[in-house]
Parts: C-alpha cells; structure tokens; sequence
C-alpha cells in the first residue's frame, strides 16, 4: 500500500523509544566495539529489527542492515546511527539513532504504510573508534579502509580483520562490496547533540549544516631549559612561557576574533617539567574546527603569524607540524531541507547548526545525499554516564526522522533529480 | 709563624689550580652522592688535601674535613663547598670551592704561612641531593637531619644511614656530633654563579648578599573536561587556558612588577591532555625566590588575587597549596665586607649579587657567620656538561677567597667581636 499520510500521522510514543532505548542499557552501558558486550548489543538489536518485519544481513564491514521493501525498484532511503560505545558511556550516543529508526519501522509497519523507496535500518560497527580508530563501519563501507588497516593490532594483539570477523563481517569480501554511488537515494542520521546549544536555547530540533572540519597542528617550542634560581628573568628562554602564549592565542581566535568556530588546546606537555628548571621545551596539540576549510586555514596562518612575534618576545622557536586534516563535509542541501520542512511541518522550531563531532553519516556522504537531525543533550553533556536527553526530546527527533524519509520518499522524479549526489 | 703578608702577596696560580680541577673530572665528571665514583673522588681529594699538610678526618655525617693548625687557641674558620655532583654535570659546580681551598692552603703551606686561627677545609657530602634530598651533609652537620630522615631509602633501596656510612661517616654519632655555635670563627665558600648575571657584565667577583629564600606553591584548577568539536567557547570551563593566564601572572610579577627576584612555574599536568577534549584540570607548581621572605609572601598573595580573576573569567576554581618554604638566608654582614674588602685590595671588580641556587653556605649560617664569593658562569649554564668557568676567573675566585680568610684572620679581638653570629 502506497503513502498516504498527513505530517504528524505517525505519532512516536516516547515510552515505548524509552523502552527500547532503556533494554540496550540493560545489557551493559558500556559496550567497547567488538567486545562482547558489543556483539550481546547487537544481537538485540536485530532481534528488535526482525520484530519490526525488517529482513536483516551482516555487510563485510561487519555492519548490520535491515532491509524493509518499497513499492517500487528505487534505490533504499537508509537511516541510523551505531550502538558501540565509549568506556563509561552514556545511553544515548548513537543509540537513539538506530532505536529511533526501529520505532519508525514499527510504526510504519503498523499502519501497513509501504514507501516507494525500499528502506534500510544501519548499525554501523565501530564508529567511536575505541579501537582500530572512529568510524570504522562506515569508512569500510564506502572503500575507506585499507588492506594495511585490516591487518593493524589493538592493544590485546587482534587485528582489525579479526575484529570485523568477531562480529559476523567478512573482511576478505569488503573490496568487493563496497557501497556503490547510486546505491541508496539518502542517508539521514538522527543523533544527541553533545554540544549544549539546543538545550541552552531550549530549541528540540537541530538541522544538522554539516560535519565541522578539523586540523590538528603540532607544535614544539624550544627554548632553554635552565635552573629557575640563578637564571634571571631576563636572561631566560621559557618554552612554557611561551606556549601559554599560544594557548591563549589560539582560544582567542575563536572566541573574540570569531576567526573559527572552536580552537583548542587540548594536549600539552612541558619539559623536563621539574619545579625548579625553567622549561626547555613544550609540545603541545592545536585543533581548529570549523564547517569552512578556509577558514581553517586562514586560522591556522593567523596562530603561525603570532607565534613569531611570542617566539622573538621569549627567545624560543616554534615548529609546526599539520598533523591530520579532515575536510568539513557539508549535509546535503536537499536532504537539509527535507530535515526543515519535516520540522516546519511538525511545528517543531528548529536551529541550523554544525555538528562539532564525527559521525557515520560524513563517510556516508561520499556517496549519497546526507542530512543529520540533532535533539538536545541536557547540559552539552556527552560520551559520560551523565549524557541525558528527555524521552519527549527523543520521539520528537524520531517523528522528525521519519516525517523526513517519507519526505525524501515522496518526492517526485522531477524534485528527486534535485537529491541526486553532489 | 704568623701573618705577615700584604694584599695580593699569595697568588694563586690557575693552571694549578685547573689542574686540581681536571683530575678529579679525569675520576669521573659525573660522581652522584655515595656512588662509587663519588667515593673515589673522595679518595683522590682527601690525597690531595694530605699533599698540602692537612690532617684529614670525616665526621659522623659523611663530610670529610682538613684542619690545619692556627697559632692561638681559637675556633677554626671553615671553608670548601661540595664535590658530589647531579647527572651529566659539569667540572666546576662544588668542585672549584674545594680545590681553591686546597690550592689556598698549598700556598700558605708553601710560604709558611701561619694563621691566627686553625684553618678547616670541608668537603661537604651529598650537597646535590640526587638522592636522599639536597644539603645532606651540611643540615646533617647543624643537626638537621632526623633518624626518620636517617632510614628513609633511596630508589635501590640503600637507607641514608648505610649511604653515610659507606662515605666512612657514623649516623649512630650524628647526634653527639652536631657542629655548636662557636665551633667556627666563620664559614665562607667560594662557588660558580651557575647564573649568568657576572658573565654579562663582565665582572669576575660576585660578593653573595645571600642565599633567596623559596616558597613552592601546589595549584590545582579544576574546570570541565568535555568535548572539544561540540561544545562552543562560552560553554567551556578550560583549566588549560586558565592555567596559561597564571604562567603569564607568574611571569609578570617577577619580569615587569620586580615583585620578587624571580618566580618561574616549571612543572604543569593537564588532564586529560588528549588533543580532542578540552582539559578537565591542571596541577601545576609556583616557585618564587627572593632575598626577603616579606617580598616572597607578598607576591604569592597577589598571584591567589589575581587567579580570583581567571576563575572568574574561565569557570574553573583555584585551589593552593604552600607546600615548601625555605626562609632566605643572608650572608654576615662581617663577611660580606671581609670579601668586599678583599676586592678593593686584590683591585678586582666586583657586584653584590643573591645567590638563586641554595648552597651548604646557608646550613652553616645557623651556627657561624658565613659568606659566598661567587665567579663568572659562561652564559649561565650550569648542572650541565657545558658548565664553564675560565681558569683566570677560577683562580681570581681563589685569591679573593685566601685574602678574605687572611682578613677574617687578621681582624683584632675588637673588629672580631663584630662577626658574632648575629
């Protein structure tokens, strides 16, 4: 039976994502990838996704998919998120994407409701990155993993190959089964905000502008390590000195200069770090990011140009190494403005903003239309035991969800061709 | 025979006295307190001590003393310095105040030359405080040095009772054994700068006004540790740029207010110093030096006023610790103008400085009237393989340091009554 709905037809019940929510909990909060508190996770989710009628597979990634048929042969809308956590996780990370996606399926299912696009539930494995590094599942999926990666060890000595094997993936097939261009018409990902804007500005919906950009930069300063009595203030050349320079420098270009959206210091380390010796050296870590790479860039060379000025102020020299630099990937504008109209539709306000964190969906975008729905996270709070969001605010994030695929649906071939991967 | 020498009439000769230094270089450069190295430059030192007519014995804490008979019954003036060094050190640290002692006596030895007073040169054990702590013959000598300090172990497991003992000292004598007031006319050491203050001007004789005295102050900052993409600058609590704008308080108290002589912080730990988080908290040490104690405290209460200020401005709170304060100790005024004296006679330059670094010369100040001479450092480096001192300016030191015990000698009954210890 084709759509024929109204927006606000389905109406997510808070309690029962509660409920879903609250039941991956019970198996552990924390749920490290490829352990086995991952796999029991993932065993129940697919049991919850084959309650819901969803046909499931394992990918060669080791990513769980759940396939619900359109009525149509069009390429499948696909939307989730990831159950694997970080250590002393909170409920919500990834996981109200994927519980949302199955009460959406649920509700669809009830209502006998049958989409022109065939549908797809994802759990991606392995996107906090505990080990082998983030996102794993879905750079596997999209051809971003080497054979060199498959083969690299984490600290027990099991190689990513291993791991992916763990969990029902089959690495020596992931070549051959990359995701295609072409393959899925969009990917929508709903996720907690983890930042504090939404609940600051007591907004429930944030359309997701993109993924922030992201450089990170080593600095090491040199100066002259020299005993802290008899050096005079003059006569020193203090590495630490400096650096706290820098580290306000750096803070400043965000928050005065606006120069990017946020810069950090987050990693420092002085030397020889003794009370009593002037620091001879310091290396430390800057991080920018920003939706602009230009931006990025242009920060980046504003910090270099004020080093030298600290550099000849303290006697030191700075060397900076750009270490990893992630290009910001912007939603979909389609997708984005699906996200909208779903929320304007729902009469639910809503705020554009940039995703400060990584998520699948940025892998995603490399080849599909994506778009990101935030809801918020009590306090900015995330990736702690803390991490909160109201069950009210999470089915409010699912109806927009859904209310956006039966959008991305139900457009027609003329406004679908304005879908088509940028 | 007694006394009967003018000003200048026992020139010391450098390569003499270079030569004593680079033999007991040639034992070991690096001899950490009761190594094996240390004891065979004991060895080698208590050998050349004997050459020049000293009767050598070692006290109860492991220092060895030279006593040369004076022509009155009167208390001994003392004077040496340490030979014990720190790691990958230098020639002249401690070294050059020893061997200028034996080289002082080599020469009153060779013009027979009789004091009024007996002469004692000192060999003071473990000054660096490699292991064990610093100062540990000399505070052991004026009874600083408790039983519990006695049993404390080193990282080999080694008690400094079997380290004391195995230098040939008697920790079960410490007791009965401590140096009275009285023992001593005075107590003077000649030393390297280790700053580079006489190295820049140009001037070969420093005349020690006294040893800074310093205050060690714990501080924590607690602000909150979170995500460093999601959450935006003003919801940030970051105990790291908190932390720089104290490095730059600290700084600036001693570099543009001349608060206090010098103030430095050398050692700081962020945590959780990961370059993606915004650092939870930081521990870092204050140390200020000064000459007045008034000046010390004064500063370190204008330092808590102004981090009022950034805890207000970044979120986060301060917690202090005092942890250590060594009261500045001054020369004797008696001294000191016995050595200024010394220049003005010898036509040698010289600059009333603060000694930044401790030294034994502050432990014997609690029993008898002491004073330092310091000599140029090149570019003020020292604990360091590139520790340098011309042989011209050691031998300069050297003079200075026989002609000032010839003057605290020479002083009548009246003038001496002035080098009471006060």
């Amino acid at each position: 039976m084709p759509r024929s709905t109204s927006p606000g037809a389905f109406r997510i019940h808070a309690s029962s994502l509660q409920r879903r929510i609250d039941r991956l909990a019970e198996v552990a909060t924390t749920r490290l990838a490829y352990s086995e508190e991952d796999i029991r996770g993932r065993q129940l989710a697919m049991e919850m996704m084959r309650e819901v009628g969803l046909e499931v597979s394992i990918d060669a990634a080791g990513n769980i998919l759940g396939r619900r048929a359109g009525s149509r042969n069009l390429p499948a809308i696909m939307f989730g998120s990831h159950i694997d956590t970080v250590r002393e996780a909170g409920r919500f990370d990834g996981v109200l994407g994927v519980m949302a996606a199955i009460e959406c399926i649920a509700l669809l299912e009830a209502a006998d409701t049958l989409t022109l696009h065939p549908l797809e539930v994802v759990i991606f494995a392995n996107e906090e990155g505990q080990n082998f590094g983030a996102l794993c599942g879905s750079r596997a999926a999209v051809g971003d993993i080497s054979s060199e990666d498959l083969e690299r060890s984490d600290a027990s000595g099991r190689t990513l190959s291993d791991a992916i094997r763990s969990v029902g993936g089959k690495p020596e097939e992931l070549r051959s089964s990359v995701y295609a261009e072409g393959r899925f018409r969009a990917f929508v990902e709903l996720h907690i905000e983890q930042g504090g804007e939404l609940d600051r500005l007591g907004i429930p919906i944030g359309s997701v502008e993109g993924i922030s950009g992201i450089q990170h930069t080593d600095v090491l300063i040199m100066g002259v390590a020299n005993h802290s009595g008899t050096t005079t203030m003059e006569a020193r050349h203090d590495a630490l000195a400096a650096a706290a320079e820098l580290v306000l420098v750096v803070r400043k270009m965000a928050s005065e200069l606006h120069s990017c959206r946020v810069a950090t210091v987050g990693r420092l380390v002085a030397s020889p770090n003794s009370v009593n010796i002037v620091p001879g050296s310091v290396e430390l870590t800057v991080e920018i990011r920003d939706m602009q790479a230009t931006r990025i860039a242009r920060t980046m060379e504003e910090i270099k140009v004020k080093a030298e000025d600290i550099a000849e102020r303290y006697g030191v020299s700075f060397e900076f190494l750009d270490r990893k630099f992630m290009e910001p990937v912007p939603a979909h504008p389609a997708v984005l403005d699906a996200i909208e109209q779903a929320c304007l539709a729902l009469q639910l306000p809503f705020q554009r903003i940039p995703s400060g964190a990584g998520h699948d969906a940025q892998m995603m975008a490399r080849i599909t239309p994506m778009g990101m729905i935030f809801v918020p996270s009590v306090g900015g709070i995330s990736h702690s035991a803390k991490e909160f969001t109201e069950a009210e605010d999470c089915a409010r994030g699912a109806e927009v969800l859904l209310e956006t695929i039966l959008r991305l649906d139900g457009l027609t071939d003329e406004t679908a061709a304005g879908v088509a991967h940028s």
